[in-house]
This record gives C-alpha cells, sequence and structure tokens, in this order.
C-alpha cells in the first residue's frame, strides 16, 4: 500500500505524515516514510541543486523527475515487494501541481513525463491537505524560504487550482479539510487510511 | 546556425570538433562550442553527479536531460538568437543512442522526451563520426573510464547500430568515416559546412 501527501507549501502535510507514521510505529505496521526531492544518495544531492541553483522550468522538472525514479527504482518499489507501507511527503502529483501549474509546463505534458520517471508506479491513497492560500502564506510568513517557496500569492493559487482539480477527476484522492486542528485532520487521515487498510 | 557531433566514445569526436572551431576563429566567424552534460553552472553540477553516483537508467536519462534543458535556455537560444554557430560536443541524439539503446530505455520515449527538454530546438547539421566498436576500444583502452565508459561491447555496439538508424532516417546527419587520419576527417567536415554555410 502507497500512500501519499499532497498541498501546498504550509498546509501542515509534513506535521500530517509524522502523526501518521506514530501511529503505524504505535500499531507494529510496517511502513518506510519518503521524501520528495531526496530519499536517496542520489536524491538528495539533487535537492541541494533544486534549493541553491538558479534554473529553467524544465530543468526543475527534469530534476524532481530524476530523483523520483530513484526513489522509485531502489526504495519504493522494493518497499512494496516486501509488504510495507510506504508514506510519501509529497510524490508524482506535486509535480503536475507545482511545474505543470506553477510554472506552466502545462499538467497533461507534467503527466506523461511522470509516467516515464515512477514506471507508472502510484499512490493508493493521495491524501490532499487543502488550505487557502492565505491560511498557508500565514502560516509560513516567519520561516526562511527557498528558491520555489518564495514565489508569489498568483503561483501559490494556480498550484492550489490544479489540486482542486486533480482531486476532482481522480477518485484516489481524498480531500482533507486543512483548517481545522492537528488532531481532527490526524483523525480523518486515520479513519479512511484504516478503512482502506 | 547550429552542429552537433556525435559518436561512440572514442571516435575522436572531440578532436574534430576543437579542429573546427580553430577552422572559426581563424576565419573570424562568432562561434560559441558547447559540451554535454554541462556547458552551464548548473550543468556542470549535474555532469559530477552523472560521473560519480550509482544511479538507474531513468535517472541518468532525465539528468542529462535537465542538464540539457539549462543549455538550451541559457546558452544555445541566446547564441543562435544573436547569430552565432553554435557547436555541440553531443546533444540530444547521445541520448538517443546511450539511454534510449544503450540502456534500453526505448528510443522513441528519449525522442519525446528530448523535444521537451531541448523546447524543440535541435542541430542543423549532426556530424556522426563512425568508427567500428573495436577502434574505439583500441583507442581508449589505455584512458581512465568514468562509469558509462566502463561499459561493455554490447553496450557500444547497440550504441552505434541506434547511430547508424539515426543517420539513415535523418537527412540533417552526415556520416563521417571516422577511420581515417585526422586531417582526412577534417577537411570533409569544413566542405560539408561550408557547403551548408
Amino acid at each position: 500500500m502507497f500512500v501519499s501527501f499532497e498541498g501546498i507549501d504550509g498546509c501542515g502535510k509534513s506535521t500530517q505524515v509524522n502523526l501518521l507514521v506514530n501511529y503505524l510505529e504505535e500499531k507494529g505496521i510496517p511502513y518506510i516514510k519518503v521524501r520528495e526531492p531526496g530519499g536517496t544518495h542520489l536524491g538528495e544531492k539533487i535537492r541541494e541543486l533544486l534549493i541553491t541553483q538558479e534554473m529553467c522550468a524544465r530543468s526543475e522538472l527534469l530534476l524532481f523527475l530524476a530523483s523520483r525514479a530513484q526513489l522509485v527504482e531502489s526504495v519504493i518499489k522494493p518497499a512494496l515487494k516486501n509488504g510495507k507501507i510506504v508514506i510519501a511527503d509529497r510524490f508524482a502529483h506535486s509535480s503536475v501541481a507545482y511545474q505543470g501549474c506553477g510554472r506552466e509546463l502545462g499538467p497533461e505534458t507534467v503527466k506523461i513525463l511522470n509516467d516515464f520517471a515512477t514506471d507508472k508506479t502510484y499512490p493508493d491513497i493521495v491524501f490532499y491537505i487543502d488550505v487557502p492560500v492565505n491560511v498557508a502564506m500565514e502560516r509560513m510568513k516567519n520561516q526562511h524560504k527557498d528558491r520555489i517557496e518564495k514565489e508569489g500569492k498568483e503561483f501559490w493559487e494556480s498550484i492550489r487550482n490544479c489540486y482542486l482539480k486533480m482531486a476532482k477527476e481522480n477518485e484516489n484522492f481524498v480531500i482533507i479539510d486543512g483548517t481545522r486542528t492537528i488532531e481532527e485532520i490526524h483523525r480523518e487521515i486515520v479513519k479512511v487510511f484504516n478503512a482502506y487498510l
């Protein structure tokens, strides 16, 4: 079983990933947690380039995909084969939203490139944590921002709209209202997770 | 005008690139020379990863493409716009041959990905320097070899066959017999180059 968490920066995604991971720990369910970009030796090197280097939108997407391909091949596929639950803090749908819509490379183009990079390995459930852009920006305002996080409101709006469109079109997406308390959100995620399990 | 040089490692490609560059210098023709992977700040960092890191075939291709996208956007397009001649030591067709055939990702798949990475910016002339694999391996035998160069004879044969197929199918390919002397090859390249110019 493969679960990913998606949403704009500041939606509370990583907090919920960690709470679900704690839950799996307590229940003694075998899992691995991965993050994107990164999660492999090569991926962490690529993450560094993505954060520190200036680059065009196409290179940005291709670097995310290169990191993803290695993660799928050397971590996700073996874990799934061994019956582990894979919990991903971002996966392929982030590229559709961020580079396809945010960077305007086109969501359909990104989907084709994702098929190649992931060898069509996709999550069974995508928890999309939805918050209005204003809420996310307010939460992020005192944090140090990297190259991508520095973008303006319009960029985030286009990403949020892209996520909402994917959620409507894909039945494996679960929209989670991210404006509630951390505990409320966690309870809903566990409920959906257990129903699927 | 955009010219690329292609061929298996040890075919004498870089020697011929430098001779053509010297010729352009002497004639006072404005040009830039680029190399792949690399040619930009980001590209050189990616080159380092490609040489030093273990990775799957998909990541290898995607890293070459990320380097290429940045090279096209920040170097090749501006140079062509300013009327300069672009001389590339390897370009998109290397990926078709090396990753499409050598790594067996499929030449058609690589062509689609190349279209994205290059924004369909392709050379007007491709000088494909053809040498039998035995000749190339003999020339390379005393050199230090990187991760890709260490591959066996079968790998190189599939790459050579892929180049020969592309040369047959694309009329902008010029097949150069790379078993002759450096000077003979250079004269032929200059002749074709001037005819095109």
